[in-house]
């Protein structure tokens, strides 16, 4: 899922978004609520309206956001203090509010409001937050099965978050906790389940480890989501490990630093190599960048810092993601995924 | 013709410019000479190839970005030695280098090398800069016609430059010189004839009477080109006294800054009362912004600097700007161009 912070993937247009594949696109509840508002999404009745994109949206639920706001947040009980980076008003943001936003958004997939656990942290502090995220999770299943408020817009699916760090037992511990919620809800309103709390700063070695280690616990019955990764080969282990659905904002950043992703490898597009190279980024990619334009060209937009070359970097680093993971999915259907993998080790090396 | 300084019109792709319906573009000779370098541009054969746009381009001959160098740069009667304002090296720029690059870019419209003569500045100061434009016109024409060398590009059209200020007698003199060129040379290497010295800071009501003034003694045998001009009303008034072509950054500028051209005037998309707009720019308007989103949705992408909002915006004035002179080249073929033009007086005025 290309990611869409503000209701719009950075210099990319809706068409651009369809002629590269995207089926669903991920925007962020914290930064929608404070620009543009949802006093005016509201008044287009919902998200999809405001930026016209008619497939689905996820939103996350703020709670990563919130989690990055360090010194600026106060955690309790009922929810979150905060100041806004905007204009430093006080707000505050709890369960129910998220997913009340989430509502009013009109997102076809609704994350439920979690706290991130920091790395590192004490095993004491990992499991003191897993269980808050816990009680969260409960007040937002219980939220979104009883608000019943019309906002014009249609209900979406809600997701759980599972948590715990890097410590198996307490992500087993997690996924019991989440399944309770619904078994005791019994209106089956959990429609996936996600995994948060990864690629937070933790050696990635670690984080390969623990989702090697509790994906067999999460149940295969609804989709698996690994929120927030990640590169390449990150999303083909992932996927080793049973991982259904991603976003991340690699493709989209690293395009803007010229770091262009290739079946090759990684092409630095500030390398002066490339300063006359007529060549397209990949001789094999059907996206627009590489049907229209040189490396030279895309060399020199980035120089000149036009941001033509933005979106055609974008572009390219989203059609590629989009095509690793079609990838993946024909050699699962094919039965050669392992070998698939193997054969890609290099995706995140530079290109000879 | 959309502005394209440094070989891409500022956030637009060639796709982009296609859909607007651009037929020509412009380029800077002075800015692709530094970057990226008539070295890379010539490996590509051209600025065509370079920057993959096969329609026609007109370039500049650099002469009027020399004049803004200000104090960095020292004219004498061979050139102009002038510091790169990138890296500060000693650089010199002559009639006949000009045309050379031109030639090397493989332009379709090529423009004399000439002092654009500043406003304010004494009656003798314009008469010995128009004298000097007038013997660099003719070390131009001399050189286009006789430079021989094959860069594996075509050969483009001269344009030569009428200068002498606000005096109607030193441009009189200018275009006697220039048909003197002509005659003389016997080549017929001048297509075109273009106006230089306008909208450089004088009161735009002594452009307009300058310009009234001197255009019935303008050649009507060959395109007649305004160069650098300008807003809508100052393009109906260029228009009715019998110009033909025009170049402006303003379009593409305003675009970027908020303001946006139509029909009804001036909308001013950073005001407030656009926050929850859910009208098109133009609901008249059938370019890309106007088909798909919302004034509110414009105003949010401009308050968050997202880029896609420029390219949109600048979508919509470069649209406006080819209807606008489509409708004039219409009133013109109807024979009711004066009613049209007393029609749109308002262009300039905001929105009500």
């Amino acid at each position: 899922m290309p990611v869409g912070t503000y209701g719009a993937v950075k210099s990319l247009e809706v068409n651009d978004l369809k002629q590269i594949g995207s089926q669903i696109i991920l925007g962020n509840t914290f930064h929608l609520n404070l620009r543009p508002s949802l006093d005016i999404i509201s008044h287009f009745k919902g998200l999809h309206n405001f930026i016209n994109w008619q497939a689905p949206i996820l939103t996350d639920s703020g709670g990563f956001q919130v989690f990055s706001l360090g010194k600026l947040r106060k955690i309790t009980e009922e929810g979150v203090q905060f100041r806004s980076p905007i204009n430093g008003d006080k707000l505050f943001i709890s369960p129910e509010k998220s997913i009340d936003i989430q509502h009013q958004l009109g997102s076809d997939i609704i994350m439920v409001f979690d706290e991130c656990t920091p790395y590192p942290a004490t095993y004491h502090e990992v499991e003191k937050s897993m269980q808050l995220s816990m009680r969260w999770a409960k007040r937002c299943y219980d939220f979104h099965h009883t608000n019943t408020q019309d906002h014009g817009t249609k209900r979406g699916a809600l997701f759980p978050i599972i948590q715990g760090g890097m410590h198996l037992d307490l992500r087993k511990n997690s996924i019991e906790m989440l399944q309770e919620i619904e078994y005791k809800g019994q209106y089956n309103e959990f429609k996936g389940m996600a995994l948060g709390g990864f690629s937070v700063g933790e050696p990635m070695e670690l984080m390969y480890k623990t989702l090697s280690e509790i994906m067999p616990f999460v149940p295969t019955d609804k989709p698996r989501y690994l929120m927030g990764v990640g590169r390449p080969l990150d999303i083909l282990h992932s996927i080793s490990c049973g991982v259904d659905m991603f976003d991340c904002v690699l493709p989209s950043r690293n395009a803007r630093n010229g770091n262009l992703f290739t079946w090759q490898g990684i092409l630095k597009l500030r390398n002066a190599r490339y300063k006359k190279d007529d060549k397209p980024i990949d001789e094999n990619c059907t996206c627009l960048a590489c049907q229209h334009y040189s490396r030279a060209y895309l060399h020199h937009l980035d120089k000149i810092n036009e941001s033509l070359g933005d979106r055609l970097c974008t572009i390219h680093n989203l059609h590629f993601y989009h095509e690793l993971t079609a990838q993946a999915r024909l050699a699962i259907e094919e039965n050669h995924f392992n070998q698939f993998h193997q054969h890609n080790q290099h995706l995140h090396n530079p290109i000879a």
